[in-house]
């Protein structure tokens, strides 16, 4: 490596103006989880400290790079905050996802060396999802999808979503699979005492997410997807070896599975992770002990975390520094094709 | 340490002939969670594993002690299978609890270095269950309370149960928080792909009650509390720093908790750990970085594992002499106040 390692964080949000609006215009509509609700109301609140996020998130321009150049990151891959359109009703939800790219795309293009981007979809309308990857691919130089967990209460291998994922293996686009609250088929117990939030429901919600892809089979239907977790891959690397020794047990009971190979072939063949809100070295090393070493990728998780606290964890845990540069930069620029416009 | 280190393995199921049979006959019954119906039948169901298991479940004699023998685990202490008596109508699960716990402390009363135990309880009939726990703890010479999670959804943080907290904490009884499949507020996506099952929704539930025990405040209402959580804690090791980290984000955002302190105050003060069904290195050497070294015991979870497997694990990731008598012996020991009776 003769270069400096450029730090690429791969999970910083923005969202534009019109979907911030109506995400905190849920608060009140009849119909709505509880969780939601709460989202709406605390995280696109009136406090002090949502007045901060907002401001970040808005901004595509110089404050986004200067705040960037304190933090020692070089380039950001910019994605639309969570929920994003996923929880908006389906009369707008597809029309702002298009707005939100095309805004994200003209912010790449004036900076592209600075950042890239990540396409917004409305998985319910799977047709006009997957034809918003392939503009995402083909027209709009965006370098993969954001998926924010459930839409409505459902998962990705829901077969309605079977041509959505075709088209984001078709076009090499991977999936950052992102937290929201958790779905409303589970939520009752995580509305209490904030539990729905990104300390605790986050990650229960992704979490199972990710483990829906790999045992419903999709992932042997398109072994070409490619799915990023954050958050050092919501607890997967550290329940994998469970996993796949209750599976078998699971198999020897009578429940079986329709999926072809153990659970954790999938999750090293298709998934990728990420550093995103982690400070803690003890988990990182895990990850290096338990996920291949070229599935790990800095994030930053700004506005909502300071990145420094994850690039110094992950400085202060890689000493070496061939490893260094692949979780700082040479990971994301290949599963990206972050190169391709410089 | 002039002895051999004595192997106590704390999470060893049993259960009686009467509580197997009526856990088999819930399925079809109306009003039954789909995901413990799926556990009836799976579990407790006709295949051969389901026999071997069975076998196993019900041997408070020789054959446990051959197989104690085998697998070098000196002493278990014992606790009624999950669900227990929990997923049982109240009018029968009072009775079958006191009749498991008599069982129990009979056969540790004929092998007192070998066996010792928990007291099973129906937390729903909070008084009852008090008064199981002075029973347990002053006539039958049990050693703590196993609870598996969620009572009719109903989770230990609920103000109905505080006067059974109390009386846990009154007669230093631990409580092992052992699981069972997901409460039937959150099961719905976690029914399919087996996914309600120890592979995945097991720790979902059990981590959660957990959280609702820290985030509830309950821990500062009864700060002599002792929890225990299986599986390396259930995943809170592996996220203790975001939860502290996000907590103080939740809070700035208006959404506070009622708790006194940040969350991994509690859990390094009030929980215990156990490596049943761990087979990974790597999980425990990011615990014994970020719990206490003095909350970590050794567990088999035997019949539903082979206790070698896990005992292989510490063997080779702990090479300190006093930290592996430490995990295999002294804080079990200690906890439980093992030598009482020897």
């Amino acid at each position: 490596m003769p270069h400096k390692i450029e730090v690429i964080a791969t999970e910083e949000a923005f969202c534009t103006p019109e979907i911030y609006k109506r995400t905190k215009e849920l608060v009140g509509q009849p119909g709505l989880s509880r969780s939601l609700e709460l989202m709406a109301k605390t995280v696109f609140g009136e406090s002090p400290q949502s007045a901060y996020l907002k401001e970040r998130l808005f901004d595509l321009g110089e404050g986004r790079l200067k705040e960037m150049r304190e933090h020692g990151v070089d380039r950001q891959v910019i994605s639309l905050t969570s929920p994003g359109v996923q929880a908006l009703g389906a009369d707008v939800a597809v029309g702002l996802a298009r707005e939100a790219n095309d805004m994200l795309a003209e912010a790449i293009k004036n900076h592209p060396s600075k950042f890239a981007g990540l396409t917004a979809v409305y998985p319910l309308d799977v047709m006009e999802a997957a034809r918003e990857v392939e503009r995402g691919a083909t027209q709009l130089g965006l370098k993969g999808v954001i998926v924010n967990s459930h839409t409505a209460g459902l998962y990705l291998d829901d077969p309605r979503f079977r041509d959505f994922l075709a088209a984001a293996e078709a076009y090499s686009m991977p999936i950052y699979l992102h937290p929201r609250e958790p779905s409303p088929g589970m939520e009752q117990p995580y509305v209490d005492y904030g539990l729905f939030f990104a300390g605790w429901g986050f990650a229960a919600e992704t979490g199972l997410h990710a483990m829906r892809l790999i045992m419903s089979g999709r992932l042997d239907e398109f072994p070409g997807l490619r799915i990023i977790l954050g958050h050092l891959g919501e607890g997967l690397p550290y329940w994998m070896k469970r996993i796949d020794n209750r599976y078998k047990l699971q198999a020897s009971l009578g429940n079986g599975n329709p999926i072809k190979e153990l659970p954790s072939f999938y999750f090293n063949r298709n998934f990728w992770i990420t550093t995103s809100g982690m400070e803690d070295p003890a988990a990182l090393r895990l990850c290096l002990e338990n996920v291949p070493n070229d599935r790990i990728m800095f994030a930053g998780d700004f506005p909502y975390e300071d990145p420094r606290g994850s690039a110094e964890m992950v400085r202060s845990t890689v000493t070496d520094p061939s490893l260094l540069h692949r979780i700082f930069e040479g990971t994301a620029t290949g599963l990206f094709g972050l190169n391709r416009e410089q």
